[in-house]
């Protein structure tokens, strides 16, 4: 992980979309169990010559863990209504996820901490190279490679990056920056998914089309723009700290003090919390581990509390054992 | 300072009034220097026998440390206002006070730590007979001593005591319990004087009519009375930490966690939460000394935070020292 970027950048993700030649995207699939045996071994095969991998068909996953790599960003909400035909495969280290019969056939991940779209992509080329070995993905030399959904015709590739904003969010200029990389074809969701506000001051900014582009075009045009707002959150924290630099340090002291301190907290105060004592990292007044930060951020979500508990915890069970994991985390 | 209380317990107060024998009252006393003077002088007489002390004319009295005064209860804002014959004798240890044309022309006040109306009564008894051996104080066979307002005739003594009742304030039963004092001729206020809310779970519970009653009834009837209502208070206590334990420990170390790290805070919040660290350490929440609270409710008023700081501090300031204070007393 690059500690250059950890007061801004939290993780990086790429996404490539394959299917299966002359085969009905996943959502016309029903009836046809022969063609999922086929999609299963191939992707096993690949993934056993690259990793100690684990298995899991969407009809048998146990659901808290199945939901755990959702808070993880390993596989998405859709992959886990697929109870027909939907397969993953994960690698033991967590960071290689292959969902089978999302939205495509095939949608291989990579994400990693901090800023590192180069390391992603390479990673998730080797899973790629080898699933097409094994598998006759469908490509065409004008459009490149063939997807259910058009915009995700050509590279079929998604680089995101997921950005701490607490500053722009803070000055309300985030607005203008969203549109801005609206118009510039990038997308910016709130963390947890589409259509989920922006939680803990956490943007996930992703290239839109890719048709007409090379993966090495994409990676390049992300980090550029990326970079760009690193530069302009950094500089916009400067300035708070400048002309409101008591009040900023105030409320930041004080999340942390409750956030160290409490015993009951559910999901959107602790994540409001803990974005404020990330700012407070970043900006020096708080000496903590970013990486620990983090991890809390993923670690503190419902599924994940379950999985610590190893059993499922009713709502205020998990605000309990939220505020634990907290003062733990935080401790000096 | 008696620990056996100290979880309901803040301070004891006793004052007697004694007015100089055919003499106006003090709001009719204008244009008569002389007796000021007469007044003065024995008053200074009786106090220089018995303490190292200071005197005050109001009308030149620093107004900083006047209202400092005020915060530490051993003055009221009436004698401030009264600039043409208020006086003022506060003794070293800052725990006898004698006012003089308050309401009345003197008005002598012990105070102390703790539940001790024997200790305070006895100490103040010193002060009131040296004052009369040194002026012809008005008293009545059939009335007692005769003072400004008919309530205060006969001991003309208030012996008041300061509770912390934030069990009864939670549970709202406080309102009914002030009712029933009412009804036994018992007054209760909010802590900073007549009228005010009550801050930080604070109350001041003391006697109302004197006439009829002796010095030593009236000690007797507070003593029993106070007693009864810190039974009460602590049997709710217990009832709350059965019944909503986590909640309120959780309300408690917030508390205590935004005191030991924020930066800004105003005399209202900081009240508030101190309330809560209060009963924090009472339940045996929080290892901290309760005097040292005690202390910190009076040092965080605004007169007090100015003459820590030897300078008029603005509002904005006032926060910043409050905070700072708040950090270091609550320190381990």
């Amino acid at each position: 992980m690059d500690k250059g970027f950890d007061d801004v950048v939290v993780s990086t993700r790429v996404r490539l979309a394959r299917n299966i030649k002359n085969l009905p995207f996943p959502k016309r699939l029903s009836g046809q169990e022969e063609i999922y045996s086929v999609l299963m071994k191939g992707v096993k095969e690949a993934c056993d010559e690259l990793f100690e991998t684990r298995f899991y068909k969407m009809c048998d996953i146990d659901s808290l863990l199945a939901q755990s790599y959702v808070e993880k960003h390993l596989i998405s909400n859709d992959l886990i209504k697929n109870v027909n035909f939907g397969a993953l495969a994960v690698n033991k280290d967590e960071d290689v996820a292959v969902m089978i019969n999302e939205e495509d056939h095939i949608r291989e991940q990579c994400i990693t901490e901090g800023f590192d779209l180069d390391g992603a992509y390479r990673k998730l080329l080797g899973v790629d190279e080898k699933i097409s070995e094994k598998l006759d993905i469908a490509f065409d030399k004008k459009l490149g490679y063939l997807t259910a959904c058009p915009t995700n015709l050509g590279a079929a590739m998604r680089a995101s990056v997921m950005v701490f904003l607490p500053a722009l969010t803070m000055t309300k200029k985030i607005g203008s920056l969203i549109n801005e990389l609206q118009r510039l074809d990038f997308t910016t969701r709130g963390v947890y998914g589409e259509g989920s506000g922006a939680q803990g001051f956490m943007y996930q900014i992703s290239n839109q089309a890719t048709v007409g582009k090379s993966e090495e075009d994409i990676i390049k045009l992300v980090k550029k723009t990326v970079g760009s707002i690193i530069e302009i959150e950094r500089k916009e924290r400067e300035n708070l700290k400048k002309t409101r630099g008591v009040e900023l340090q105030d409320k930041i002291m004080r999340a942390f003090g409750v956030l160290t301190n409490c015993y009951l907290i559910d999901s959107g105060e602790f994540m409001e919390l803990l974005g404020y004592v990330k700012l407070g990292v970043a900006l020096g007044y708080i000496e903590r581990d970013m990486n620990k930060i983090n991890k809390l951020l993923t670690l503190s979500q419902p599924a994940m509390l379950c999985m610590l508990a190893a059993k499922v915890l009713q709502p205020r069970d998990r605000d309990k054992a939220r505020a634990a994991l907290g003062r733990k985390f935080l401790e000096k």
